[in-house]
């Protein structure tokens, strides 16, 4: 078993074209990435692949796609301008910022200190009597000088229209839920849905997070796949548990191992206020178990909260119990870079193959593979036939057309980037109207006909 | 012929789930608007459509996705930094805030007065002096008392970090196109392209409009569909016609009519200064004609721009020409959301039918539509063999359920949110295995086996 390092993870994600840094010739900004010419089709099929389980195969879910930039009274009720932040101090001697609560944890891990609660849910003047009573010292120059903690909200501002003031001043989305929220009666009028039902979106939000990495897995702008699943009050937990078992069986449909993938229960104490249950699906990086996906059971809090401060109506009319009532929710809530990052870790391998060559290969689902097709011409002098069956092909899906050097390095590079068939077209192509495919985990080979090609791969590329 | 109005298009993209007024429930955003649950999936199929003939089937080109975020360097090579501003000018008296260019424009047309060139290439100092040598009044309160001139850049600005300063401020990308030129190099070398070839990206831009209108004809965030086509000096004429051909082609095998588009090319001083050629593809919406796409030769300006600013080597070594240089684009550029909204004007119709009742119908190419199909079972009895049919059909796209109301008024609904076909599953289909297709725009019906329906369908979808 050949080690998996992030160093080698992203090294091959820069050099095939999966993942770039941002603004690389200006030296990159921060913790941003761009998605190259492979990262953006496997992006696109993670996308689709959750698409089309959460919502085109669903009986209960619709999607929406909402603005980023939202009317600012819609996180006064989400709670994100009073609470979403992070308790920042400085080093009054050599002017570093530590978020406190990191502060206090690493310092209770160096010093082998177990804490009852979760330091993040501690009241400011909890942490700022515990560093004081540990003299907690500055973990750059070693020194006990803070500043105060002073709350610094993780939502971006900018301003709407010519003057930077407050009326004008607006945020980019710190989460896609408040979206469908927002929208909720709006989406069950025009889908004529009925409770139960579900609203999903994917789309980008942004955190200013003061300590982003890991490569793509925190990053300041990122993209969320959300579902709100509206359900009749005393039935939310079942629909928890189903909802926790449709994500999980999602991630093996596409490949992820048993022992990749584990849940984590939030204890009582760890729970928001207003929430009955959450699960946090990990999965296990080669930096160490990292959240994949939040799955949890926020009752009807959101919707309370949207009628309090719109004095909007935003309860259910249930014509089968003939009562209303405001919907409880689960939300099932997954980071679509962070998934990416997943399957990537997941595919890459390093094999020996017969005769001592090793190979890199990533062995994604057919379903979320970059390339679906390597078409590969015996020789340039096969070029007219091979680039018949390149266009044909790539009428249903991305394939790629590589003339360029023996078709072992062929083979090899094509593994490199996960396509999990090579269709080769060789002098006998011409004569019996059939190519030989081989299998990118397998690697052997069987002999196809042309015609048939469609059809055959059709039924890999299910899940 | 009925009359299509912008009033009727909106009331139905509210009623139907395609487009709602953003932040709804707090009384908007500006211009804002959410795409619902059928809105969403056109807007995804018309990004779908784009990315298959502009990438997937495309033998030039390949895609990226980049952050929204970048190194504000990057707008200093554009020039967004420098010069992608309007000139604003409040009135003293009523304190009405005006563009000086549309002003003057406005002003002109009332007096029949014609210009030797377009206002919005004129020197500031020119608007000031005609708008004061013509006393040209205030139109809301008639006084002619104007501050100066000032320039209002378009970009959104915000700080990235704990502290709101120059140094952590970052902008909201104005367009997609920077994105795919600081990847230049990158996605030449991961892709192993040769030129001539094309980077394509789809992504959110955000412009501080002042005047945003029109539906979603322009909002101050969008949705840009980009190619940036890289080609060697000399041939960006032959490849600018190519491309201008390829757009037309595009739209019109989604069912755009030749009546209702036009290109209209710029005359010589309308060009940016760099720019050898550019054409607007316009279509006719109800408010008139509109720019769609623009096709741009931008000449090596971008990629030279980013050498000098960046100091990186941007240059381009042709093997087969044994020469190295900087290569010329060519950039057809659209907007994805004024392209859902033409295509949403274009199939809007209102048609009376024999015996006189009237229906509302989206004539979508099928390819674009929402749903693809409806299932509906003649009578609630008939539900679960129905069912079967909408679980095997939604495998492969976007189908809707429904047994409410008699058989006439479900087809009036599915003709009014543009889906193509109707598949009815009667008494005789627990028999004989078939289903009645009914088609939208011929609204003949047909008899098809429920084993034949994906092979029968999938032809339909083809575009």
């Amino acid at each position: 078993m050949v080690e998996k390092t992030m160093e080698k993870i992203v090294a091959l994600a820069k050099s095939r074209g999966f993942v770039y840094p941002g603004s690389e010739i200006y030296g990159g900004l921060a913790n941003t990435w761009d998605y190259g010419n492979l990262g953006v089709e496997l992006k696109n099929n993670v996308k689709k692949a959750w698409w089309q389980k959460f919502v085109q195969e669903s009986p209960y879910n619709v999607g929406v796609d909402c603005a980023i930039l939202m009317n600012p009274q819609t996180w006064v009720a989400s709670g994100h301008l009073g609470g979403f932040s992070d308790p920042l101090m400085d080093c009054k001697e050599c002017h570093e910022r530590f978020r406190a609560d990191k502060l206090i944890e690493d310092f209770c891990e160096e010093k082998g200190i177990t804490l009852e609660s979760s330091v993040d849910a501690w009241p400011q003047e909890q942490m700022t009597a515990f560093i004081q009573e540990h003299q907690i010292p500055c973990p750059t120059c070693g020194k006990h000088n803070f500043t105060d903690i002073r709350q610094f909200n993780l939502m971006f501002k900018t301003f709407q229209g010519v003057t930077e003031d407050a009326k004008n001043t607006v945020y980019l989305r710190p989460e896609t839920a408040q979206g469908i929220f927002v929208n909720f009666k709006n989406v069950q009028r025009t889908s004529r849905k009925k409770i139960p039902f579900g609203i999903a979106q994917i789309g980008k939000s942004f955190r200013n997070e003061i300590t982003p990495g890991n490569f793509t897995f925190r990053t300041r702008e990122f993209e969320q796949m959300e579902l709100e699943f509206f359900c009749e009050p005393d039935t939310d937990l079942e629909w928890f548990a189903y909802w926790k078992q449709f994500c999980l069986d999602w991630l093996s449909s596409l490949g992820l191992k048993e022992d990749e993938v584990r849940y984590r229960d939030h204890e009582k104490e760890e729970l928001s206020f207003y929430s009955k249950a959450t699960t946090d699906v990990e999965f296990l990086f080669p930096f160490g178990w990292g959240e994949l996906w939040g799955i949890a059971d926020r009752t009807n809090y959101d919707l309370t909260q949207h009628m309090e401060v719109s004095k909007q109506d935003l309860t259910y009319f249930d014509d089968v119990k003939n009562e209303k009532y405001i919907p409880y929710v689960i939300e099932p809530s997954l980071g679509a870079d962070r998934m990416v990052l997943a399957f990537l870790c997941s595919a890459y391998d390093e094999e020996e193959l017969e005769g001592g060559d090793m190979r890199t290969v990533l062995h994604f689902h057919p379903a979320l593979a970059p390339v679906k097709v390597g078409v590969l011409p015996l020789s340039k002098k096969l070029n007219e036939g091979a680039e018949k069956v390149y266009a044909e092909l790539s009428k249903y899906y991305n394939c790629e057309y590589d003339d360029r050097g023996n078709i072992g390095k062929r083979y090899r590079r094509q593994d490199e980037i996960g396509t999990p068939f090579c269709v080769t077209y060789d002098f006998d192509s011409q004569e019996d109207g059939a190519v030989t495919v081989r299998d990118r985990d397998t690697m052997e080979q069987e002999r196809v006909k042309i015609e048939d090609l469609k059809a055959y791969f059709e039924e890999k590329f299910r899940f």
